[in-house]
């Protein structure tokens, strides 16, 4: 690449943190997607838009009423309708495509007066004869088989919403399906803000039916390297949301020599990964992301014996809760696996996004209990919302430590108090402060319970211990400042953790954490939560 | 490419010419394909069929079972069972693999309980407001709304067949689209033997799944040339089925200066083209296909005006009905013309497979009908069938030339038993013989007839006419003696035809083809039909 071609590519570094549009991964499957809006990358893909200047929210809901209408023998995959459609669209702003996707999902439901219909004629039929063998069936059986398979035929195409077919032609027609994936992106965002039941019933049919046209058979893995293209390469350095990429040298770095990162292509959407993880080749799993992103010089990649996955990124906010990770990771076990067969452990550094939050409202929780308590100390112990039960956070020993350490008299009476206050405190001082050390075994322990034992509806708390425990891998270490920057201290207490994926076990934890909910971890992990009472949750050593 | 991989490359022409297993390009769709059996290929993609001798068709039922039966969120992409069965029906002989598609239809259909029950609970369900705008919905019309969305959600999976569920999972598992093309390849070898509902039903649903999976927008239209692996050209060399490729020097030449070949991929089905079209680069639009084959020096590509597409195959029995060819004729277009604009002309040299046999068919009939005549001359003239028809098949003067020539008497009392007689004399011997002069213009002239007139439900009669001119050709000329071959003169009397797909018109000649009947075609061919009563058939000039 030469020095223009770079001096491009660093363009996108000073464009805004379009935080809106990307997507941490992984998605929580159960919440709605909180920012889509649009996708970061459309003005790349879509140049014409600005051509489309003034396009008017009328012209475009009448193209999509037009490509919607065309009889099924006409249509064309270069139909002017879906392209212009497909241009219109882009050209709207945000309330003129919502207002468009509210019109999708009312006025191109299911026909219901024809369901009824043919459900009377079906329910009117006479009943089929079992099917034995073929020998047995006569004229007659066959006349009656015939007609149920006509109906529900037509059942089928009956309960199907008008908009499937608009669906179904936009996926045939060039560019149509990453169009479909920004719907969907805008549609997450309507939803958000107004959940209501035909946007809900139109989201469930598409991602089903982006779940089909993704399948990962037809998905390319695809290794990207310093020889790619800068527009490819300027979409990683956009995109990449858990660790960002912050100059040249280090996306250079991230492709080189020790170093691996494999994306997802799939045909129709051309010239983006759908999702891409970031591999380095080490001596052993590494205990800090800061050891990872800036190890001088790299090991030597015969020397390596441990494949770490350090950043996994979903590019499109479209297909949130469609899990594309999974076949990603396991692809590329296969493949590091095959090519390099002196790489025996394959492991992660990953965040623990959701550690923090969890933790300050479970303390904010236990303080107010604590002074409803003092002020009434004749009540129950059971008070304030149902859920909400007095619990020691803390081991006597760590209390006594925080309220003896140097910090502890100015910031509160409780150690419960001075552990809040020293977490909320402003740009998390604490994490720079002497009062680190007293912090470090309550968190640590904090967080492998947080890991260990908290769940919601069955599934870890924790999004990204949640997707790595289904695929199959088990919690292996945590580690203490493995990530010290802002986002790494405010979101984690600067604490990242190792999964790993344990080859002749992969598919038995994947089933047992599924089915039965079993966390495999290390004794070490184990060890913190050892005095935990089980909580309904099950976990392995 | 080395003389080792040349050698390797020719042993696919050492290999018996199996008919079975490749198809003719257009399939017509009205008819199942006749002889679809095995994939051709398959010993070359599943070399570990080899490794399972033994395969039992009791143990590839259970595998099958055991796939079908996976709780949903149990599904792994890289299922055993899905890997043992996927190996296993491919192990299987025709009988077992009729056996357990049969199985499959009958024992994996609709739950007709569930829907039934499914059904009273919607029609139960109170009738829904009707929703005008977002706002006026209060809470008890969503409760309303979201039963019904539910309901037809959960009657919409109940209507799948269980069978859907197992196709899904092949369709994610690697290699397994493939194997449902092979599979729909049996269902359809079976279904012309026993033609069934359960299996008609089964083939309606595989045939629309495969629709949606390979969407246009995800096949990548791949230039051939002779720089592509020998595994991907012995695919050419064995699938090419239009003009059978000789020798190397053949292949060579169809993949080097003047010409094209460009072939659909799709991601899943590895390794070979699903259709692939072979493109002449011509100064004229060539007269016959001898000319195309061998013409010595080829043109030079800056002095071509043409672009000749001479031969289009689809590779995959199991696609039939699919009409991929549609979409890859016009991708070939817009490629051309944008590498190329000095290509003016976008034509074919197409076979008429159909004429002879409609030809042979339409002479006996009438040759039939003319003897009841003269047995029973005062009897009507509207006797037989229904459908036939005494009329002139010969022009006065093309009876008298037959009579009078020089091979005449020895053959017949009339013209057109003269003609009957020689058209099906032993190797076709008329080609060769001196009668060429006084048959060449009633076959054309018939065959002119053939093109425009001859319909079936609304479609022309000859498949490769229907193809083109739905998608928008035109007919523009008739050529004698183009295809001197064999199976040129056995099929369609030598003649070929010239399509042209004029680019300003193609969208209008599709439409007007495909709602009115109206088939676009040159002054000369009209000339020839000028003296015909209109069939109900709009003929353009």
């Amino acid at each position: 690449m030469n020095k223009k071609g770079l001096a491009v590519l660093m363009r996108s570094r000073v464009r805004p943190p379009a935080n809106q549009g990307r997507q941490h991964f992984p998605p929580s499957e159960s919440l709605p997607f909180p920012n889509s809006s649009m996708d970061p990358s459309r003005s790349d893909d879509h140049q014409e838009t600005s051509s489309w200047p003034s396009v008017m929210l009328k012209d475009v809901k009448d193209w999509m009423h037009a490509s919607i209408s065309i009889p099924a023998h006409r249509i064309e995959p270069f139909d002017s309708n879906l392209e212009k459609f497909s241009l219109g669209y882009l050209g709207l702003d945000q309330e003129d495509r919502k207002e468009l996707i509210f019109v999708l999902a009312r006025d191109y439901d299911v026909n219901r007066a024809r369901v009824r219909d043919l459900m009377q004629q079906y329910l009117g039929l006479e009943h089929p004869p079992a099917m034995s063998d073929r020998q047995s069936s006569g004229p007659e059986e066959e006349g009656i088989l015939t007609a149920f398979y006509r109906t529900e035929r037509n059942l089928r195409d009956a309960l199907k919403p008008m908009y499937s077919l608009f669906f179904e032609r936009l996926n045939a027609y060039p560019g149509g399906l990453k169009l479909l994936v920004v719907l969907r992106a805008d549609l997450l965002s309507s939803l958000a803000k107004e959940n209501i039941p035909c946007l809900r019933a139109l989201d469930s049919y598409l991602k089903e039916k982006l779940i089909t046209w993704l399948s990962p058979a037809s998905l390319e893995l695809h290794q990207i390297t310093w020889d790619d293209s800068a527009s490819l390469l300027e979409k990683i350095v956009a995109y990449e949301a858990v660790h960002p990429i912050r100059n040249l040298l280090d996306l250079k770095r991230r492709l080189g020599v020790g170093r691996r990162c494999f994306g997802y292509m799939h045909p129709a959407i051309y010239g983006e990964p759908l999702i891409f993880i970031e591999v380095a080749l080490l001596k052993d799993v590494a205990v800090s992301i800061q050891d990872v992103l800036w190890d001088e010089p790299p090991t030597p990649e015969c020397e390596a014996s441990c494949a770490l996955f350090y950043s996994i990124t979903s590019t499109q906010p479209g297909l949130s809760g469609i899990n594309l990770g999974k076949f990603l990771i396991k692809r590329v076990i296969e493949l590091l696996r095959r090519d390099m067969p002196h790489i025996m452990t394959f492991a992660t550094l990953s965040p623990i996004p959701g550690f923090m939050q969890w933790l300050l409202s479970k303390l904010a929780s236990q303080l107010k209990l604590a002074k409803t308590e003092t002020e009434d100390s004749s009540t129950s112990s059971h008070i304030g919302s149902g859920s909400v039960f007095r619990e020691n956070i803390l081991l006597p020993e760590e209390e006594k430590m925080i309220v003896n350490s140097s910090v502890g008299s100015a910031v509160g009476k409780s150690g419960l108090e001075i552990m809040e206050n020293l977490l909320r405190s402003t740009n998390s001082e604490w994490a720079k402060s002497d009062c680190l050390d007293v912090l470090k075994h309550p968190l640590l322990r904090l967080c492998a319970r947080y890991l260990l034992k908290e769940r919601k509806r069955g599934k870890a708390l924790d999004p990204v211990a949640n997707f790595h425990l289904q695929n199959g891998a088990m919690i292996e270490r945590i580690n203490w400042m493995a990530d010290q920057s802002e986002k790494g201290i405010q979101q984690s207490a600067g604490i990242m953790v190792n999964y790993v994926y344990r080859l002749d076990h992969i598919e038995e934890y994947a089933q047992s954490f599924i089915n039965e909910g079993c966390i495999h971890a290390s004794p070490d992990l184990h060890e913190y939560v050892k005095d935990m009472k089980d909580n309904n949750s099950t976990v392995i050593n």
